[in-house]
């Protein structure tokens, strides 16, 4: 039994919206103000779950998310890849040649061009989030509108004026489910490592998986601050469960590369 | 002589503060709405640069600007690392006894938690970015302030009540210059390539590095949507320039890699 999952702000965000995938029932949700308290609520309780973004096709991954796994003692339990769906909603009077206002964050206005140089009669108004832009509209009247995901129009007893604001539909979000245990399963494996900038340091450390064979699907490195030509590398790859031993990968990976962490095993995304 | 310098956003954004960096006089920097924007402009006058944020130590790589950069024909010329310095400001009249509510970006309220958590008589209200919040004081009683970069205070006539209100001081952000001209000097070197999602053909293409002893700076990978197990690299690494010749690299590179592009060359930033 699932106690609590925790995802990030308000009912209606995108992390909300991953976390219903996850849950059961509504009644166990519980949004939380950053991504650090998210990570402490499931390291205390190993019957919670908490739900994380960790990469968006425009803004790339979320270092912040790396750095609280790579420290604490959660390990990542699923993927899920969520598309982004800005649909336009109000209250149930409010009809689409009505609407003089718009409320959205900044970067879904940017995203949805074309909608508004076909409605210049719509003002844009810029707010925090857009779940929050949809949670106001509660003391609006009918030339009020907002831009957010589809499940924020159900949280806040709104309805759906059109979906797919947005000009281009390539946009999507990648969230984690983390938990206290381990899986012992799992044809994806995500793990971090540290390497000093030698030369053919990296070549060395990816030999392991060109002898075995495994398709690396993502690699990330950065510097690691007041460490000088010292990288913290993030590798996700999967493997072929009857052919590969994850425990003997991981000792071979080890002989190359310092601090090697298991962040998580799991199963690959289809939308991968 | 340059022309225009073009960043996204308005004056006190931390662009502007890149920007103005880069220019000798305030005279020609040009405020834009979009990345793609800031890219279309330079591109059409050789005599025009661009700021674009690439990174930054939170949220990570910006990808909408690494698209952007591999579609279209400028090159990177420089890079500079900017600490992020979350400055309380206010009007001349204002004191920090005095504040009752701060207008800022959530992001900045989430890294400014203890400066809060000692200050409960002030109220937060989450605006669209830092930059705007600053400008928004102009009308505002000596009740209000904000907190943006230093660069906002000169840029909007504040005063600057405190730095560095931030928990931790960690943060950066990498901006680069582009112009439509490749440089033919530097020691730093950014290139974009593809890669099939064979096992191993990663460790062949990184063989080049090993053989010549170069030292990568920073990897990173992605899937590209809509070609299904292709992979887009984004590689930042450093040559000796005594040592290497560029197009010797470039041409052993293409071996191994499908449509390679140099993406600039410049000299690494010593924060680095």
């Amino acid at each position: 039994m699932i106690n609590k999952i925790f995802y990030l702000g308000i009912p209606g965000s995108n992390s909300f919206l991953a976390a219903t995938n996850v849950a059961q029932n509504s009644g166990n949700l519980q949004g939380l103000g950053s991504f650090a308290e998210i990570v402490k609520k499931t390291e205390k309780d190993v019957r919670s779950l908490g739900i994380l973004p960790i990469e968006n096709s425009l803004s790339g991954s979320i270092f912040e998310v790396f750095d609280l796994l790579a420290k604490s003692n959660v390990s990542i339990r699923a993927e899920q890849i969520i598309s982004i769906n800005h649909a336009l909603m109000g209250r149930e009077e409010t009809f689409i040649n009505k609407i003089r206002h718009c409320l959205s964050h900044p970067e879904v206005f940017r995203q949805c061009r074309q909608f508004f140089l076909k409605h210049p009669e719509i003002e844009i108004v810029a707010v925090s989030d857009s779940a929050s832009a949809a949670k106001m509209l509660k003391d609006s009247g009918p030339e009020f509108a907002a831009i957010a995901n589809p499940i924020a129009a159900s949280a806040h007893n709104l309805k759906i004026i059109k979906e797919h604001l947005e000009d281009r539909r390539r946009n999507y979000s990648r969230f984690i489910t983390i938990g206290r245990k381990l899986r012992r399963k799992g044809n994806k494996i995500s793990l971090t490592f540290n390497l000093r900038h030698i030369p053919g340091s990296l070549y060395k450390a990816l030999s392991p998986f060109a002898r075995l064979g495994l398709n690396i699907t993502k690699i990330e490195s950065r510097p690691i601050p007041g460490k000088l030509w010292e990288y913290l590398f993030y590798v996700d790859f999967e493997i072929n469960e009857k052919k590969h031993n994850f425990r003997d990968i991981i000792r071979e990976m080890k002989k190359y590369t310092k601090n090697l962490k298991v962040l998580g095993r799991y199963e690959a995304s289809k939308f991968n």
